[in-house]
């Protein structure tokens, strides 16, 4: 298998890693790119992936206010070091994810944080919504499996469609700004108040 | 089981769906306010979903970024009317509260706000703290109440001093501005993010 400089920087571009590592990984993996990302993973040399073990505890608490205060977002975002916080390119991206926040306003960071509890009564509804339909049960599954996707598409942060480049999602972007900034950085927390809703506890 | 109007009217406020419709999904559930809800979702009924959480009220969602992004602060503010709300005065009020909350870190708006588990849990530092005087009991409680107001006063909002002027509170501010303004006005919430802090649940 001959592997060539675009499949290089594909798989370069989805992990971080060296040159010579994706090389390496392509290699032996005959050229499967999805099977080379787990090659890097396993030795360690997805820089991407091992950035995600180091503690971030710098970073910025940004703000964004719509509609001269009919929503407002404000949003905690962890780097590693007061250098990257203090960086065009990490500013930029506070900024976008509150604005991201503001406009899809998600329930969750990402699909971890939902607690069981609302993915079993979600699955519950969607069972309900399409059993009706009489279609055999293998497709059943399937569509309430295509349902619950979509909800974690909806309502968590990450896995959301980007504002401004629906050609990626929020998780992405994320990806993109570590692999520039070269440090881990951490979407933490977030909170949205738009103005008049009920309060749910 | 009973269904009665007002039943049916709450039910009709959360989901927007028909008095038909909602009478029918009390009736299924026995009434279960709750479980209609989600009775009414599982039949596609719930009109608006979208609108199940909001309610007309007026004010403002103001923002305080301190220090470059080490703090910030997301408050809501609540009037009667977009009049009140466009005004210098209660503009500048919310201004206010999102740097008094900056500075001051409260955890409450007022002491009605306080957990009972807290309460508790103070007076029994506060005792403890406080027996070993050997005083008699009466003064012991007196001294403990003192501490509890204390508490009150470094925790709840309300009750703060206000920095920008330490002769009041936060509340006696509210309320002087409750007689500027003319209407009923609200601090209905807020968040404080400091950055790197531990978020507790």
């Amino acid at each position: 298998m001959n592997i060539n400089a675009q499949m290089v920087q594909e798989l370069r571009k989805k992990t971080s890693a060296g040159m010579m590592d994706c090389k390496k990984a392509l290699t032996a993996t005959e050229g499967d790119l999805e099977k080379a990302i787990v090659y890097l993973r396993k030795k360690g040399m997805d820089a991407a992936a091992s950035k995600f073990n180091r503690q971030a505890l710098n970073g910025i608490v940004g703000s964004y206010i719509h509609l001269y205060g009919k929503i407002g977002v404000l949003v905690e975002v962890n780097c590693e070091t007061d250098f990257v916080a203090n960086t065009g390119e990490f500013k930029e991206f506070v900024k976008d994810v509150a604005m991201q926040i503001t406009a899809s306003n998600p329930k969750f960071i990402s699909r971890e944080d939902v607690p069981n509890s609302i993915i079993e009564k979600e699955k519950e509804i969607f069972y309900a919504q399409v059993e009706k339909s009489g279609k055999p049960e293998p497709i059943i599954k399937k569509i309430v499996e295509g349902k619950l996707e979509k909800y974690y598409q909806t309502n968590c942060l990450k896995e959301q469609e980007y504002i401004k480049d629906n050609s990626k999602n929020i998780n992405q972007l994320l990806l993109e700004l570590i692999a520039i900034l070269g440090e881990n950085i951490v979407i933490k927390r977030f909170a949205r108040f738009q103005l008049g809703e009920e309060i749910l506890k």
